[in-house]
């Protein structure tokens, strides 16, 4: 067992992982801000993602914890500031994502001390896992938030990447279980997205 | 007592407000993100400083609610959105800006179902007032998260805005008792400052 670091060396590690942690702000998505002015980073989201769970929570099909779900929320793209933003829609290498993904997470959690560092990891490997009660809800509004945005945005990015209906259907078809009230309320906005010719059907 | 709202329209507002909140990541701060090449906006800023709470509670002097201090980050700046940000190190009304800003909260979570509007605001204004333990935790995050940026950016903001050691004082002072353990790093960093004659001294 590693001994424990001195005090001042506990802080100093706090900071530096504070400081490192920034770089997600110039991590870029594909989605874009809701005036359309710009792409959205994935620190924004993240806040994004937070405040929806604390509005969210109780529609959440178990029962969850919230300043682990809010945790959560908070940590789960930050391996993006090594391995980058994976646009959903694209065709990736999954196993290839995944490892890069892992080494991102050794290294950034890592800058904290080890008590830290171990908590805050598992909270990323919990999100990726989506067994537990937390992690389905961060999951599912981390599904949701795209297509509110794609609704604000009147589908510009769908359009411009010709996503089709059944793609999306995939990538937020958890937000079924997760939160069955919201459900409905997807389907029609991909609806709609459809009837507007923002969202191709097949 | 008004009428509980129906089940739909519950969740209504509550994306209402989620639709909302997006225009937090358009209102900009006078700080540069980590490689200065562009402000900072307060969607972005309250994820960090919501992740400085996960990371630097242990050192608050007080017990805290994990859960309130998170939720408190993530609220503390939506009256941006309609007020706008302040720079610290202007001088300004202070009474118009609390006016502003007691405006902009009606308006901003007044969006939300009852209960959860007044659970919001109360969040807020418990922030403002800081005095309970978890906005004293949250306010010395939101001080000190520019002095870090100011660090990691060789101070430019402070240079170009001809800011005094004294001011910035003033601004963190709070600091001390909130978490004492942090006060001689943020002491030792505005001491840095003036030496490399980014903060002026008098």
């Amino acid at each position: 067992m590693p001994a424990p670091e001195a005090p001042g060396e506990r802080l100093h590690r706090q900071l530096a992982f504070i400081d490192e942690v920034d770089r997600l702000k110039r991590v870029l998505r594909r989605n874009v801000v809701s005036d359309r002015s710009r792409r959205e980073n994935s620190a924004e989201h993240s806040w994004h993602l937070a405040l929806m769970v604390l509005c969210l929570a109780e529609h959440a099909a178990e029962p969850i914890e919230l300043s682990r779900a809010l945790g959560m929320a908070l940590v789960h793209d930050l391996v993006e500031i090594d391995a980058g933003d994976t646009f959903v829609h694209a065709s990736y290498d999954e196993r290839d994502k995944l490892e890069r993904e892992r080494a991102a997470a050794e290294r950034i959690f890592g800058l904290l001390p080890g008590d830290q560092a171990r908590e805050l990891r598992e909270l990323w490997l919990d999100f990726e896992r989506g067994q537990s009660p937390e992690s389905k809800l961060v999951r599912m509004v981390d599904r949701l938030q795209p297509v509110l945005l794609h609704r604000a945005t009147e589908g510009v990015v769908w359009h411009a990447h010709a996503v089709r209906r059944s793609q999306v259907e995939r990538r937020v078809g958890e937000i079924e279980h997760a939160a069955p009230a919201l459900w409905p309320v997807v389907q029609q906005i991909l609806a709609e997205a459809v009837a507007r010719g923002q969202l191709k059907d097949e």
